[in-house]
């Protein structure tokens, strides 16, 4: 099968054996897939993956020994997890210490004609959510994580730092959820895409310091945590969702005397995401600049990494 | 009266003027007063604060508006509050926006014969509380807030870092709430005063990094921070004591990728403390390693900033 592949330099190979799925795995048919941040990191050596790149996606399940998932359309969480380690017994199956990550970490992935997936990942899509949107699914519930983790709601005041992909998702979900969402960015482009969203977006944050109740960080950059700090309210929340922030230096000071919260926030749950597509509550086809064939793969990945770009797909059929 | 006053260096002065209570306000006359790493901070230019040193007290109410107060012994909250910011009405009056702090911001403190403070601030304490342990209550309160923000308890494997006076009183209220507690601390006297305590202390950590589920920095130094975060758990939580940690370069890719929690903490609820004492659930008499008259008080805070040192008590009356 076709697949676009990283083993040190991104490649479309056309001689990539059909995965076998394991016993507990559905064979996938994917329809279309997502570039992500996160592909892009590891086209430049994160987590030193070697493999089909990609983990954003919509398919058919083609084989499974669960006959009730044949033929049907699905999206798929991204970690797969040992289902036996503490963590795994804890409920936190995401932090599986034995996991292995779709298009990330030992497991292949979705920029291929089809991947292999636990079934246990496997969420149906319903006929409402066409494929452009169902592809959203992932980073739409990594957005929706911040909610399930940290109260926010009509009356608080919310800054997101960063206009990126990911960014504009969690506005989406954090105004929906009835806060005052404003988004701080660069790009003209991505600013004007929250604006046609109805969501306030700024190059320039200008409140009051101390006066805000939740930061998102979702810039990708070092600079964002650094930033944060200072509008914050006494025992606000920063919520840190950019996994590749790297070194900070940062004055802790603050965040004692001022008891602030920092939450960590990653992967987040499926089936709300899927409800929110359903319910047209978070609108993720503004975010679409561009379908590339899975042949036309590589320049998809360019494009994608371009700074005034949101979310490239790839359509895997011909 | 005879006051330990920082003016750009640390004095005793017997010329100070008797305070003057505000008609809210209780004169106190100072029976004991504990010496905390924040005073020795002030005496290196923190805050810039001009004037009484000391917020760690124990004393009996001359004067009040409130004649239900005369005579009674109290122990006193730090944060004086405007009760009228935003954030005093958002039940947050330790953040008051204009908040004056006892021997910290703007309001003269307890190493002196008398103090002023507000009567909303006191606390009174009970006959079998005697002095040198009600004179903990104010620290031992911002040990009990830690349980007050992190629901921690048995089946919690908790590591504190730093093995100081706060470190110590930190360790006692996890291990109370059930947690399993280990201090990390560099010095040998201190570490005997915890195992002598019943608590494990030792020189290097030696668990498995990402097994704990909490770790309270309580070290004072900006190692702390990058010291904790390899020990978490995915989902654990860091706890920020240490008001004066200073800028820290650190990795915050493992807060967001393992979802991890960093919670500020400063100051804590004068109830609980005093209910800690009376039901002698905290220990806090093997902290006291000398007591001093007001007239040495130059001399004690010395002594306070010895590296072997726990607590050091100024008694105020001759």
């Amino acid at each position: 099968m076709k697949a676009l592949v990283f083993d040190g330099e991104v490649r479309l190979r056309s001689d990539c054996p059909l995965p076998v799925p394991a016993p507990d795995e559905a064979l996938v048919r994917v329809r279309l897939a997502g570039i992500c941040g996160t592909d892009l990191e590891i086209c430049r050596g994160y987590k030193r993956f070697r493999g089909v790149l990609g983990h954003e996606f919509v398919g058919e399940v083609v084989e499974s020994a669960d006959s009730g998932w044949a033929g049907r359309r699905a999206c798929g969480e991204i970690n797969i997890a040992c289902r036996q380690c503490d963590l795994c017994g804890r409920g936190l199956p995401t932090h599986c210490r034995r996991r292995r990550v779709l298009g990330i970490l030992g497991h292949d992935g979705a920029f291929a004609e089809y991947l292999t997936i636990p079934l246990a990942n496997l969420h149906s899509v319903p006929d409402s959510v066409p494929d452009d949107e169902a592809v959203f699914v992932e980073p739409l519930a990594a957005a929706l994580r911040i909610v399930q983790q940290v109260p926010l709601g009509s009356g608080d005041r919310v800054v997101v730092l960063g206009d990126g992909r990911l960014g504009i998702l969690c506005a989406q979900v954090l105004a929906g959820a009835g806060a005052t969402v404003t988004v701080v960015g660069h790009h003209d482009e991505k600013l004007s895409v929250l604006r046609d969203l109805g969501i306030q977006a700024e190059h320039l944050w200008s409140g009051a310091p101390g006066s805000v109740d939740a930061v998102v960080e979702a810039t990708g950059s070092e600079l964002g945590f650094r930033e944060a700090i200072p509008m914050l309210r006494p025992g606000g929340t920063l919520i840190l969702k950019s996994t590749r922030a790297g070194l900070t230096t940062a004055d802790l000071t603050a965040v004692a005397v001022n008891e602030l919260h920092i939450v960590g926030s990653r992967c987040g749950p499926f089936p709300e995401a899927i409800a929110a597509l359903q319910q047209e509550t978070v609108r993720v086809r503004p975010l679409i600049h561009g379908v590339y064939s899975l042949d036309q793969g590589v320049r998809a990945l360019q494009r994608a990494g371009e700074a005034s770009v949101l979310k490239i797909l790839l359509r895997m059929e011909e």
